[in-house]
């Protein structure tokens, strides 16, 4: 068993979504592992990962702008609204979305599939320092 | 490589978030294991996990509240009633959150961000008791 | 430590959930491996997984409409419909769900809830062959 734990600090731009596939396969790279697990894990509640396709950006527009339909921020049933009316909304995208995800890997490489991607999923408008935690074990 | 693995036997006294951050940082204590990655395993089908904010309750309570919105219990298109009302919107509640999670720790502690808490969410009416498997690898 | 990783390939018959939990279950019995976690990863953006009640269909099939309602392929806001009216709404399905579980073993059997089954959630409607990664680590 060995583990290797490495940590991503990402600057996002407002809501949306920002892929990390990079990020995390050269945290498999520099780990020199060949087959196992990697962890990828959110340390926020208002932002959140997804694995989504990584071809044709409009499906990831598609799918950002229907999240922001199914839940919008005037919504007047909220109570919790001190940090701004896109505050709830962003936890509760994040509920519905993930916080951790685990992805094998073999031969040195992510067993993605062939269009799907990591992505960070801002919701916040307002650009925030955001960290992501890698761990692999194998 | 080393596993330890707990069960957490949790009431729950109708629907709603209880944490279990506590529950879950007692059993990495007595682990003793210093750097890898917790696994959570809620084993029901009506109730689910989310890592959501713990400081200001009303977030939870909204969280709570537009779930219950876009799933109410008197939807006419359910079949799946014998169990009553609430059966079918927990199953979708759970369907839209969490089973599992996979959280890094590091130096004996969870890596959850500063207003990161661990949360099981009953979707049941009534009290319930409920099993949550805690697993570590190091 | 040791790690055990196999493929499953899956023939999906249009949309809906597919049980599983007997293929990862022989996976388990074939590495021999008597406690830990698998993991089991959906290797696409358009099927997800799911642990659901196995034991009555009809709370699969309000799940699944359920769904179709809250994602129906006639969106006049989908841009991304080059690849038919189902597949914006297979991506969204796929986000609202789940890509990667880890369920904890113990005593060579998969630690699930009584009524919890493994699913695979195919959310397009024509067939199509998936592949599910299983990885085991003890």
């Amino acid at each position: 068993m060995a583990i290797h734990q490495a940590t991503l600090t990402l600057r996002t731009r407002g809501a949306g979504t920002y892929e990390i596939t990079d990020q995390v396969a050269q945290v498999l790279r520099s780990s020199g592992f060949a087959q196992g697990i990697a962890t990828v894990f959110c340390a926020h509640t208002s932002c959140s990962l997804v694995l989504m396709e990584n071809a044709d950006p409009s499906a990831r527009r598609d799918l950002e702008a229907w999240l922001d339909r199914l839940v919008p921020p005037d919504d007047p049933h909220f109570t919790h609204t001190a940090e701004g009316p896109d505050d709830m909304p962003s936890h509760i995208k994040m509920a519905l979305t993930r916080s951790s995800e685990s992805i094998p890997f073999a031969n040195d490489e992510l067993l993605l599939g062939t269009w799907q991607g990591i992505f960070l999923w801002e919701h916040r408008r307002a650009p925030h320092t955001r960290t992501v935690i890698v761990t692999l074990m194998t």
